[in-house]
């Protein structure tokens, strides 16, 4: 029997995820050092064991990648076979190239890292851009959980999917068509000196419509917000967002109910409890679940 | 001329270290993001050039991590040729061993991913176990400052020299033979039940003695305090620490006040302003400077 190796898990997940595939369930064993250092015990053996390891980046990104760090290597020192990391929320994922010449591509360097580590297979949920997978050297796979999650609005010919900008295209379209409702997207400007953000929708009848904004993340809310104003404004009646990962910084939730959105629908990556007036979290292990099936990790 | 790379250095070592060694200083651009992730850029191109990385791991020491792998990382990338990190404080030094099964060797994870990084030199101060530094693939150097910093203390024929476990004996004999002084050694006990620390001195003559304490490091200053208190009621004139990095965590200050030390005579090894009523720090620029000529990396 493999082991499930819950590490710094989303609530619930790893219970959800051993429970479903048959894993026997390890804790870590994890403190924090007065000094600020982290520690990590595997309270097993695990010599010619297969291991899952569910964990993920947020918050404390950097706490979380050195906890990771830690216990891969030393999973692959005490021998253990094959050893697949679920990440849901992957951090340093928006670094995904030099935007500006001297800087790292912060993402290769974490794959990188876990790469040289040993780790085999590595899952996580709607990385922010699909092709940084390819630093990893392993096996790799980019869960969509946005269908998933959209699933949990009620159907109707009202809805409209709508992507706040053209990079999430690719999600409104497969949120679109699990929801059989039509699609389309706005035009997010950033000017270049004072770094403000201004939303240019295009000819778009959103008048009546219940409009579903669809996105990898919630951040600091700010463009949510933008978006969610102009749609009122132009008659929607409704708007509610769908994203992978609520992060929800700051002011965020203050700054989206002052917008009137509706609702944010979100799945359980973060290891945190979050459900507020307006986020509502779903839990993904089911579909996880269905994905390491399918990938043969256990 | 090579490019001296100030990340997080301690206050005024890297101006030191760069106008010493004739290197040409480049602050590196950092910042944290609101959602918790580090920033870095390298503000100039680095193609062909030989880099020496000024940073060191304390405080936040999986931030310290992070922000000099990426920095790494990024050099490479950009086309650094021979890129030297000088960080005196190596975190995670002190799991330097599998204590108990299933825990990580901390520290071999960290050199083999700045290996893995590819960075070609490391140049550190009194890590915890000299050993360690096998982990790291390229070329290493552990530079004793305790001799360098000892010699601050005034002579004479009233100095003993003392290490406060067994572990601490090679250095006390290092700074004896700078002090011109006798040395000797304290053992330490730690109930493996209770945890707590006891100090039994060995048949020693501290009487109107100035007694040097020396180790590579006073954390939460038990040991230091506890030590102190034993010798002073064995009729010890004065009692001075001698450590390479002087973290000062939680009360250590209070409690090593209280115990009736003298001084902390330390190195400017950690990245924070930290001279206080009992720690007194020294400028390891010189010496790292001549360590740094001798290797030839500059």
């Amino acid at each position: 029997m493999a082991i499930g190796l819950c590490l710094t898990s989303p609530p619930g997940m790893c219970d959800e995820l051993t429970e479903s595939l048959g894993l026997k369930k390890i804790n870590v064993e994890k403190k924090k050092f007065p000094d600020g250092e982290v520690y990590v015990r595997i309270p097993v053996p695990v010599a010619g064991e297969d291991v899952v390891i569910v964990h993920t980046g947020f918050p404390e990104q950097n706490d979380r990648l050195i906890e990771v760090m830690l216990t891969v290597d030393a999973l692959k020192d005490l021998g253990a076979e094959n050893v697949t990391l679920v990440m849901p929320y992957m951090p340093y994922a928006r670094q995904d190239r030099r935007f500006r010449e001297g800087e790292p591509i912060s993402i290769k360097t974490v794959l990188k890292t876990l790469s040289a580590l040993e780790l085999d297979n590595l899952v996580v949920v709607n990385i922010h851009k699909e092709y940084s997978l390819q630093y990893f050297e392993g096996t790799s796979k980019n869960v969509n959980a946005l269908p998933f999650i959209a699933s949990k609005i009620e159907k109707g010919n009202d809805l409209l999917v709508l992507a706040p900008d053209k990079g999430a295209v690719p999600y409104a379209r497969e949120v679109a068509i699990a929801l059989d409702a039509p699609w389309d997207y706005l035009e997010k400007f950033r000017d270049r000196v004072t770094g403000e953000v201004t939303i240019k929708p295009k000819e778009l009848d959103v008048k009546d419509k219940r409009v579903v904004v669809v996105d990898d993340m919630v951040s600091t809310g700010g463009t949510l917000a933008l978006a969610t104003r102009e749609l009122i404004k132009r008659g929607a009646k409704e708007v509610i967002a769908v994203v992978a990962h609520a992060l929800m910084i700051g002011e965020a939730e203050e700054k989206l109910k002052s917008s009137g959105l509706k609702k944010v629908l979100t799945g359980n990556t973060l290891a945190k409890e979050y459900s507020t007036d307006i986020v509502e979290v779903h839990d993904l292990s089911p579909l996880l679940s269905e994905v390491l099936k399918e990938l043969g990790v256990v």
